[in-house]
């Protein structure tokens, strides 16, 4: 199936969350908004403000699988993890991924309402510790392990004195983050136009004086 | 089985979602936290402090469902949807269900953030006149019918002013409020001392200047 992708064009943000996930499968998908003139934006924005939609979504990223409209970032992972084998097959483990992903959601909001952004990721890496220290979640790569890169990532372009001091607390996180950055599809897209690049627009901006 | 749910005793939170559909349902359970003594906090305590378990809630609510530890309320109310007959049984419409309850808890976070904080409620008014306006999502009651029962609540006790102009905007979903209220293990539920009064120290805190 070819996946369609809905998030804003200009910044990683929520959607990219997915678009690690569709790449790591390499995963046929259509990043839609990225795409030129009215293809683009005016495509996604036509759904969102579609007034006669049964089932819309709230707001980008969404995805188009088939007949299918999935918005909520977390939502969009628990399905595409089932159908790229990015997430364990059990209920339990299946219920398990999607509350790391779901707490990783609500970090990912409170990373500007706090003044210790980066103490709730402590958690994270006794997670992943208490699961023999190579995976968050089974015994294999998840979805989940690829939002941890994207955490990393996004901190140490928000908070670059900061986290150069905490990683040391996240050592499994860090090495996590290695792995992941080195898988052939990934690291492939890393490198490629496809992957936008932080900003001041996106989640993670720079803020000097929270980087204390 | 009986459940047993692990939330703050004097508030109602985000564990009130989850407390909702288990009573609507008439399902058999433990509220932890608010047993006296020991049995009460405590228990809860322990279970977040324990830092060998291998997956661990990252914060209250959670529920214990036999071997299973869930947490994060969405997901909760996803898992207890399809044990107790309250969210719709197709993929498609169990996916939708659980996107729009990940929308609430969205909305429910920036209440406070924002002076708009009954816009976003508009979308939900839609969805529910796209669908009928008697229920959310499917033919039947849902957890979230009940979800937005406890929104319009909470809303009034923090906005009473700016409700009572607001919810002419949203006459379904005051409609559906008043019909959840009166279902009878609700109507019984909330007449009873399981049900909590709102506070300054739960999500909905009436200020007096954003109540203009």
């Amino acid at each position: 199936m070819r996946y369609e992708l809905y998030y804003w064009p200009s910044i990683q943000g929520r959607g990219e969350f997915v678009r690690l996930a569709l790449e790591e499968a390499g995963a046929d998908y259509v990043d839609i908004a990225r795409r030129p003139g009215k293809r683009g934006v005016p495509a996604m924005m036509k759904i969102l403000e579609d007034k006669r939609m049964a089932r819309p979504p709230y707001a980008p990223p969404f995805l188009k699988a088939g007949p299918l409209v999935i918005a909520q970032t977390a939502n969009i992972l628990m399905y595409l993890g089932q159908r790229l084998n990015l997430a364990p097959r059990d209920e339990a483990g299946k219920i398990w991924a999607h509350q790391l992903q779901l707490t990783v959601t609500d970090l990912v909001v409170h990373i500007h309402d706090t003044h210790h952004p980066v103490s709730g990721w402590l958690y994270f890496e006794r997670v992943l510790q208490n699961n023999g220290g190579t995976h968050m979640v089974g015994r294999r790569i998840s979805y989940v392990d690829l939002s941890m890169f994207e955490i990393v990532e996004g901190l140490r372009y928000a908070f670059p004195k900061r986290m150069k001091r905490f990683e040391k607390k996240v050592p499994g996180l860090v090495a996590l983050r290695d792995r992941v950055a080195k898988r052939p599809r990934l690291a492939a897209y890393l490198a490629s136009k496809r992957r936008i690049p932080f900003s001041q627009w996106g989640i993670y901006r720079y803020f000097k004086e929270l980087d204390a």
